[in-house]
Formats: structure tokens, sequence, C-alpha cells
């Protein structure tokens, strides 16, 4: 049994409150110059008075060394074996452009890129700006393919996604990128027997397109990758059950927390506007998960005083969520983002966790990595955070007798 | 899916160095007189500086609480499941003498031994020297028996270790030892139908082997035990995209890592040649695996100072490495063997992981049990070593998007 199965068993309902606090990409490296990381730089009188009052430890996202994206690293801390459900590129980018996906639908990624005499002569189309690839797209909105829906949307650049919607649509097909430019595109095979309609549903669609696109200077084509499905993933409810509830301003991670169940709720644009939510639905949920993604933005920048900076807003605007007296605050990253490194890291994650059961850890003095590496909790898995967070609400019950 | 395979998808080949510095059965316990461990006690200035600017952790080698042997220490020091992939102990005896093992091959162990009117009187033929057992091997080579060769060298003592090679053989057959003396030895016995034929080319040459040591004194017979062959690893090479090499002076862990794919190359006869060596081969390897067997002999002959004499000659001699520059250094043990125990032990061994992108744990003063036990790593287990060092020589791609 895993322990996710063993937390489904043990899990009660109650009226306890629980917050997840994500700041994206926390975890940090040391600024040579003068030896602290992007946390231990920043000001923080609220996380660390949390810090010393509560319990502190390190989540590792994965397993050790390996640094995660975001989408494994998030189910990983709503408590699901982030190996086990692996999520396509395709529907991600539909989660990360607001897409709404069906459990039947199917999501690809899109390339506008150039042909010339039948073979892809640039897999990027000049890496044409997003406001041409939404003009695209709503030229190929128009292409009709029978019995089957096709939903395009610009995503960044010369990238896009597709979902496809009908009946008896598969996501067992391959793509049609060949992967580097001077070949012709392929075509989309079917990888098993029920994927044939799928199959010439698609490539009908792609002729359209070459057709629809063939004056154009650059995006002349289009290529089609990352065909999949939302993967069947048990909601926190039925799990854990919890009433759960997602405070995100990115689309992508309200999408991934729709994924398990989690209700959307409108965050507004800003970390005030998204503590200002959480008052609002106080009342209606038990489980919080809420998002900020600046500080994994500045890190994947390489700008350190900018992280530093977000994670002090954050730390200004906490006690709007204390007064609301969750019975537990735990406040981590989903992976590391070093300014330093300047992309998303192996390392583990500082990590807090308050709550009157909390057993506390007096000798840490605040909120960092160096003092979360000696804390109480020692270094989790970040798969394991839920079962502490049930725990420290009293929604588990006691394992045998 | 393990995290084995999970590495074994993200990893990615590069022009980054990797050294792991075995000291074979480094932790320790401490002096009851001084309350140090023979590591804290050794005056070890260059590992407590790398202990300072890099990260320091444990590893426990298998589960907690569980004493290795060096085969599956090692094992998961390479980064494999050591409870997967387990070695018998006619192989590791082969390993052990240096012999050559081809994968259809099987060995097994010897024990010279004494019989007396058909039944064993003396298990170990009277603890004979080991210039006596080479001796009594040099008769044994002359025996014939029908379609296969049969190579026999002496280990210590009464010991010795015999490789079967030819056609169809199988190790899935039973040994001849019954374990207790005042009884008969047993025939050896086919565990398939396959193995027939096996067990009747060995029943032929113990029957030989009786006939020729007839005249010694004690040891007039053999008993077999613990026939195996290669167990099917795959290579780091494969795994992890490594160019490996070992730098062993034992036959047994060169045995060990040629049998995860790595190259063996000429180690001297000291950790001094060792170093020159690396320096040697540094231009043609990924990583490279240094072994250092003195600290564990001292350790199981209860040899307190003179453990410390081997840590602190490793030290003296660690700039040789450091010149090197490598990205990844890796100093650890397979296993404690804590002279007060004189036997390998359970206990975490200190673990330090030297990079550029190490997060440091400045609290740190040195390398040390206490010291270690307090890092930035935390406890991992010996077999997530590898994934922590593949990552530092940003070797792994990121899992998922």
């Amino acid at each position: 049994m895993t322990g996710t199965e063993l937390l489904r068993q043990l899990a009660v309902p109650n009226d306890t409150k629980l917050v997840l606090l994500v700041m994206d990409g926390l975890g940090g490296l040391p600024d040579p110059d003068t030896g602290k990381t992007e946390l231990e730089t920043a000001h923080t009188p609220n996380l660390d008075t949390l810090a010393r009052h509560g319990s502190v430890g390190m989540t590792v996202p994965i397993i050790p060394g390996v640094s995660p994206g975001s989408a494994p690293a998030h189910l990983a801390l709503f408590g699901y074996d982030p190996v086990q459900y692996q999520i396509g590129r395709g529907v991600l980018s539909a989660l990360g452009v607001g897409m709404d996906l069906g459990p039947e639908d199917v999501a690809c990624r899109v390339n506008f890129a150039t042909q010339r005499d039948g073979v892809i002569t640039d897999r990027r189309a000049g890496r044409i700006p997003t406001e041409e690839a939404e003009r695209l797209c709503r030229k190929l909105a128009e292409i009709q393919v029978p019995g089957v829906t096709v939903d395009i949307r610009p995503e960044m650049q010369y990238r896009a996604v597709i979902v496809w919607r009908g009946p008896g649509l598969s996501d067992r097909v391959t793509g049609t990128d060949p992967q580097i430019e001077g070949r012709p595109p392929l075509a989309v095979r079917a990888l098993e027997p029920e994927a044939e309609a799928t199959a010439a549903a698609v490539n009908r669609f792609v002729e359209e397109a070459n057709r629809v696109l063939a004056d154009e200077p650059r995006a002349n084509t289009i290529l089609l990758r990352g065909f999949g499905r939302l993967p069947g993933i048990p909601t926190v409810g039925e799990l854990f059950g919890l009433r759960a509830a997602v405070l995100a301003i990115y689309p992508m991670y309200r999408g991934l927390a729709k994924l398990v169940g989690m209700t959307e709720l409108n965050a507004g644009d800003s970390f005030a506007d998204q503590v200002e939510a959480l008052r609002r639905a106080w009342d209606d949920y038990d489980y919080f998960f809420i998002h900020v993604k600046g500080g994994d933005s500045a890190g994947e920048d390489g700008d350190f005083a900018r992280k530093v900076r977000v994670i002090e807003e954050v730390d200004a605007l906490l006690p709007g969520i204390l007064e609301l007296k969750p019975d537990v605050l735990a406040v981590t990253g989903d992976h590391s983002t070093p300014a330093v490194m300047r992309r998303h890291s192996w390392h583990p994650v500082p990590l807090l966790l308050s709550s009157r059961w909390a057993r506390p850890n007096p000798w840490v003095s605040g909120f960092g990595e160096s003092e979360c590496a000696r804390g109480a909790l020692g270094h989790i898995r970040s798969q394991e955070l839920m079962g502490l967070m049930l725990a420290h609400g009293l929604r588990l019950q006691k394992f045998g007798a």
C-alpha cells in the first residue's frame, strides 16, 4: 500500500482549515558575496516568527538530485506520486492558457513553422511574435473537420495549443514534428486501431491549415506534438476528504489544482488580492492552495534582488492570512530556482509548518535554507507534506489499534 | 518506476568530471576516553575545509539497522538497488581473487576439509595455511572433467574458489557442505532439469578431488557452496551515460566496479599511486571510483589508531585530487566499521559533497559523524548518492514540465 492509499484510509473530514502557500521556486543558493540565499537575504519578520514557533524542515520535490518542472512538483505537494501521475506537454499547455479540458478531450502543442518545397526550413517560423500567432489562430479557427471540434489558442511567440473535442477521440497518435529542419513534416499515425479516426481527422486539419496559411511569409505550416489527455487522478476530496480551493494568478497552476478537484477562485492580480479572496472564501472550503509565481520567474531571470523582493512582499502581507487563524499553515516552494543558476534545481526547499500541534524548534532563528536544514521536520519528500498537514489539522485517524 | 529508472530517463552526458572517493568502513563510534570517533580524531584539514564549503550529510547503506557487506554497500553507492541485485558468495570470491567471470561462467566457494570414514570431521581442515591451499589447488588443477574447464584458485587459509566454464552450465545446483561436522558431505543436486549435467560434472570433480587428496593428512576433501553467476546488471554507461573507471587496489572492488561497466585502471599499491593514476586517466573518463581499503581492515582489527592514520593519509594527499578540479567530489564510506565493534555496522556513514552547486552548510565545522548528522544534505540512502552526483554535474534533465 502506498502512503497515499494509507492516508485515504485514515482521512476523516472535520472543521479545521488548512492553507498551503507555495512560493514558486522558493529555494535558492547563496549570493557569493554575502553567503546568504534569497530567502536568507529577505527581511521576513513574520515568516521568521512562524519558523521559531512552528516546525521547519526541507522538502525534496521528487528524489534527491532531480529538478522538477512545476507540474510534478505541485502534484507532489498535493499528496500525489509525481512519477505515477505524469502530465503530457499538450495538456499542460492547455491548462497553461486556461482552456477547459474534459476527460475525453485530447490536447497537443502547436508550433507555427516554415516549410519550403515540402521540407521544414524553420521549426519556429522565425519566432513570430505572440500577436502574429493570435492572428493566425483566428484564421485556423475557421477550419471545419467533420465530427471534431478544434479549439486553437495562442501561447507564446510561435507556440499554440489545440484541444480536440468529439466522440471517440484518442490520444494514442504520433506528432508531425520531424524534430530537425530540412526534413518533411510527418503524417500523424495511430498507435492503436482505435486511434485511426483521430489520426485521419488531425491529418485532415493539417492539410486544411497548410491551405489556409499558404500565403503567410513565415508561419505557413504547423507542427503538432505532445498529444495527450488528462490523467485520471483521484481528487483531493476522494483521497483526503478535503473541500479544496485554489488561489492562483497563473492559469497553469489553477489548471493543475482543478485536475485534482480543487475549486478555482478568482485570485485577482496580486498577492494582496489573493489574501483578500482567501478571506472571502474562508468559510466555504477546508484547504486552500495559494500560489505565488514571482520568485521563480525572478530566479530564472537570475535576478537575485527581485526574488528577495517577492519574498518580502509575501512576508509583509502574511498577517492577513494569520488573522484568519488557519489551523495549519504550510509555507514552502514547489522546487528551488536559485538566481545564481537561473533554472529550476534539485536542491531541497525550505518548509515551514505552523500549527498549534507543530513541535517547535526553538533553536531555529528564522526561515531560511540553513535553518530549515536543521529543523524539527528533517528532510521529507514533498509528497509527504499532505499527510503532515492533515495530521496537524487532526484529520487522520489512528492507524491500527 | 524506481528512482534508478527515473535517473536513466533524465541522464544526459556532458563534460563534467565526477569523483567518488570511498574510504572503506569510514563511519565509526567514539573512543570512550575522548568521545570522538576515528574520523573526528583524525587531523583532516583538507576534508574539513571541503565540508564547510560543500554539503555534508549521512548515507544509510541499505535501510536503517542493516550492516552491509562490501558488495551491496558499493552497488548502492554506484546507484543500484542493493536488495534487487544480490551477488552470490562464489561470484564475490572469484572477483576477490581477480578471476575473470564471463556471463555464462559459474563460480562457487571451496572449503578444504577433513573427512574420516565418510563423515566430515573438520569443515576447515585445521585452518591450513594459505600456502598449503596453494599447493593443493595446483594438485586439483590437474583434474579433467569432460566438457568443463575447472579454474581453481586459493583464497585465504582453507578457502578457495572455483570458476566452472563450459557450454550449458547452470548455477541452479546445491552445495555439498553439510554445515555441521559429523555428517557425510552432500551430493550436488540439480534444482532444475537443465542443471543435471552441471550437477553430474561437479560430483565427478569432487570424486576425483577425493582421489587426488586421499593421502593428505588434513585437507583430504573439499566442500562446495555458493554456486552462482554474475547477475545481469545494466552498466553505469547504459543507466547514467557515464564513462566510468575504477581505481582500487583490492581485486574485489575492481571486480564489483567492472560488474557495472567501469573500466579497470592500474591503481598501483597506495593512495598516492591512485591519485597519480587518476591524474593520468583524467581526460579519458567522466566518473572515477577510488577505493581506499585500509580503514575497514583497521576497524575490523579493533585498531582505532591505525584507522585514524589511514584517514589522515588520505586527507594529506587530497590536494592531488583537488588540483584536477573535479566538478563533483563525493567522499564517503561504503558502511561503518567502528574500531570499538571490530565489525561492519549499520551506522550511517559521513558524506561530503563538494561542488560549485553544492548548497553550503557554514555552521558545520568539519568532516565527522556529529557534524554530518546535521549537514545540509540530511540523511540519504547510499543508493541516492548517484542522483546527487549527476545533478551537481548538471547531468540530469528536468523532470516534467
